[in-house]
């Protein structure tokens, strides 16, 4: 299929890859081998935006929730995370990994990206939640409250750890659930899901491509 | 239609009761005169809910940032809410409203349900939202924080606005947008969306039995 065209597109996508272990499970592997499938279709999306110019690209790595599973699942999520990373960091985006970077479940390959890197011609600011969690995420503004910064603007938006995030108009989960799993509660406010059914390893142009459709017949309102 | 068996049914039920408007204007009618209508469908779900025994519902009335709306709504909503608290209030539940009360937007007859109140055989603690604002709700935990309250248990949950509503399972809204507009973000983590396209008032009994048994189909797993 090729690219349509759109009248009104989404500023900042967030995408909920779901669905890697039972994929795995459906094609007789191992819980943890689904994981891995989930790189390509990563890059695909990736190359979608950037034709599209799609400015703003948040993909929901793993989180705090998801590391009390079992150690071999871990470890596979883990990887598949830092592999992602890495095969973006040489095209042409600008990087920030966003996560418990205190915590030894943080792959520590990708505490160079605390700080967002650009990389190439920068076409698309691409953010992953690494270790993620909405607790700690909302934490954060514990510390601006005992450093009396937040009196300034009262802010909520600037003082969460995820700030450099910016709002999400549209999350498309694949896998068929129809919820946000703790995914940055803040941006997600007043953000338009879509839901695919299909598993995240089977990600098609299309599914994209319907999810963008449906976008443009939203109007947006911001609770006014 | 008479009620259906359910084998798992959720624990709290999130409602977003939209499309008043859309409603009106389709039966000719001005937009304001929506609201009002919305008074049936919410006694209907009580009543639903009664029966089958579900131990708390939250209704979205109106937010911060509905007040935006022209004054002629604006009445109209603030109404709608304190007729439907009223209504309620003669029947077998225990009833809370929550959201900025100290705003002259906060209907005054509500205040005396800042704290829960206990009316009849208290088959179910409903909550409303009213004048409620997600920035509003979480940025209460900076009160605890500056009496120092927060430390001794670092948990968000206690310390919003909204802590006396406990976390959301399943989250029905009507008028077929595909968001949550605000809805008490940190109890809504983790539920399930369930979207019905019809209007609010077009409510029907089918319309919940459907969510409840679509929600009967999902696994919980609160990201383990």
């Amino acid at each position: 299929m090729t690219c349509p065209k759109f009248g009104r597109l989404p500023k900042h996508i967030g995408v909920i890859p779901d669905g890697n272990r039972r994929w795995a499970v459906n094609n007789g592997l191992a819980k943890q081998d689904g994981y891995q499938k989930g790189l390509d279709p990563g890059m695909m999306l990736y190359e979608m935006c950037v034709e599209l110019g799609i400015p703003e690209l948040t993909f929901y790595g793993f989180t705090q929730d998801n590391t009390k599973r079992p150690a071999v699942q871990k470890k596979a999520f883990q990887q598949a995370c830092v592999d992602a990373v890495k095969m973006l960091a040489n095209r042409d985006a600008s990087l920030l990994v966003v996560g418990d970077y205190s915590s030894p479940l943080f792959p520590k390959e990708l505490l160079e990206f605390k700080q967002r890197k650009t990389f190439g011609r920068d076409l698309i600011k691409i953010n992953f939640l690494v270790n993620y969690g909405w607790k700690w995420d909302l934490s954060n503004f514990i510390n601006a409250v005992e450093k009396n910064s937040f009196k300034k603007t009262r802010n909520i938006n600037e003082h969460i750890a995820s700030s450099d995030i910016s709002r999400i108009d549209l999350i498309v989960r694949w896998g068929g659930r129809r919820r946000l799993s703790g995914f940055l509660p803040v941006q997600s406010i007043y953000s338009d899901f879509y839901i695919i059914d299909d598993l995240w390893p089977d990600f098609k142009k299309n599914h994209f491509y319907e999810a963008l459709q449906w976008y443009e017949t939203q109007d947006i309102t911001l609770g006014g």
